[in-house]
């Protein structure tokens, strides 16, 4: 079964779920600096959701160049993961609408963490195709950036009810991690 | 006349349908729990139609691996295929907004009913260029779950009007059928 | 230089266009078929649409099968192209809210004969590249289609305010006769 | 690495991007030519941005006709790039929607200087890792195109609380300018 299909998929939508988070973006009425202010959580809201959904671009990339042969199992794992994914733009939405409240703020990071969850299923269902000396399992290696982030995640979602700038610094921490392009693949590619 | 485009195109509008469905989740303006109860019945029906569209794909993809040819005849059953799945978000929409009432629910039917018709005519327009003993003919077989899920639709649009939870649970069980991925084409291909 | 990206490309934008006109079909409140009916309309206008950009992406489809090169010219030739295409789930739009009124039947038309003008720009500077006898040539000859088509739409364009049904009459016969596969090509290419 | 599903990726969200402007272009609500009227501003900024896209998109496929190889810097750099752009379509509706006013038209031009600022640090990237005399350097040369045009921007931006007209007119002056298709790049592949 060839990948090159399913890769292609997954460009697609996330290119579309990049591209229609700018609608939440709606153009203000007023031609001033101040009808501009109210719109400035849900472009901070953008930036966050964009940086984010690059990682995940730029992750599925690398991981998929290790990436042997998949199977059915692979690619529900990755709808999966896709599905996830799609529900970005609805809570970057509500989260930059609302201005950072709590609830909001804790469903993003809900979703972050279904998304990382279902990453880690993608990558383990990925492993049980390949050998154990395999590119693939050597890039991966132990997942600490991706095991680290799952736990980020459940210390921020209680912790936004807290404040919402704490659970928000979270998130940029993680995001701030894995800025730094996977140096495991890539080095074992190379 | 190369597969490659048309699958390249299919893909393309089958991760915008799948994305643009998301849109219907209109951002609440409160932020509270309470904001977030009348979408649920929203979000409810964009898990199944995200699963059905999933499957479309999968089996989409799991169809074109086995093809080895095609013609206009082909390239115009694929469009008839994606023009009713391209109704999914709006059917989807109406269901979801009206609570799951009578007369959404059985469209939404009424449209998986003429997809599953559409992609019938498909498979049939593939199979008389391909030899009845081609790895096409030979995965598609009887056709058993095909021909099952048309029957399933055909009874449950008119039982919508009796309850629309037991058209809704026959929408769901044909999901269910299909989420086992093609294990025909895949072992034929293996 | 190579067709491929431009023709993904393309596709890109052929998959968006004909998948977002389906978000004028706005989820209507009530649940009964009355809360249907005035959505008829803008059905039959989005059918139309889907038919004509079906149309062009298979047009576009078989012509680049027979293409040998491309030059700068000609990505602004398509893109050219795209941009009239661009502007039909607007004019489908104004179309089907109105009523098939006058004048949104003749910008209708306005916008299906730039289109066309714009494809037989894209045919002249492919031809301009290739031999007389190339596969592309032969396949094109005398492009009657094309040429009976604008000569339709400049017919059809001020009979929209003698009968808005006449006009939608002469675009359905367009589209009718294009329907039918692209024989020229597809007959020279085998 | 390949650059193959950079370019895909890249693609997918230029073909959204140009694609998604279009549905600023609210369909009006009367059936006249008065109904219409509004929107010519929308119009005129739907065609500038739909050009300058197009030019980007035009350009990164032939910069990346000449490109060797790529790494994971020159990833973020190309998502740097696609973040600029994508904002594209907000200052597009918020100029058409304001008529022109100062301050949408200097912001659109802000948009535009970021994107180019972005798309130059895309070529340094890039030049890091390709020889002097590679096929890339040479095409590329002094990029007085590039430059220029940054600096335009920077003239133009104040210019917009002077006179709209003005900052206007430079956008689109250097929108002509680049409308040549890049000579540098096509001379040298050739």
């Amino acid at each position: 079964m060839s990948k090159s299909r399913m890769e292609a998929f997954s460009d697609g939508v996330l290119a579309i779920i990049i591209t229609i988070m700018v609608l939440e973006l709606a153009v203000p009425h007023g031609d001033n600096l101040s009808a501009l202010r109210p719109l400035i959580p849900v472009f901070l809201s953008y930036i966050l959701s964009f940086v984010f959904l690059s990682i995940y671009w730029n992750n599925h990339h690398h991981l998929f160049q290790a990436v042997e042969q998949i199977n059915g199992r692979v690619l529900w794992a990755n709808l999966h993961l896709l599905f996830w994914l799609s529900l970005i733009p609805f809570v970057t939405g509500w989260m930059g609408e609302n201005n950072f409240a709590a609830l909001p703020v804790a469903l993003y990071g809900i979703v972050l963490l279904f998304a990382a969850i279902a990453y880690f299923i993608l990558t383990r269902s990925l492993l049980s195709i390949h050998e154990s000396d395999s590119v693939l399992a050597t890039a991966l290696g132990r997942d600490f950036k991706g095991k680290i982030s799952m736990v980020i995640y459940i210390l921020a979602i209680p912790l936004a009810f807290v404040s919402a700038w704490i659970a928000g610094g979270l998130y940029v921490a993680v995001a701030i991690m894995w800025l730094v392009p996977d140096q495991r693949i890539e080095r074992t590619l190379s």
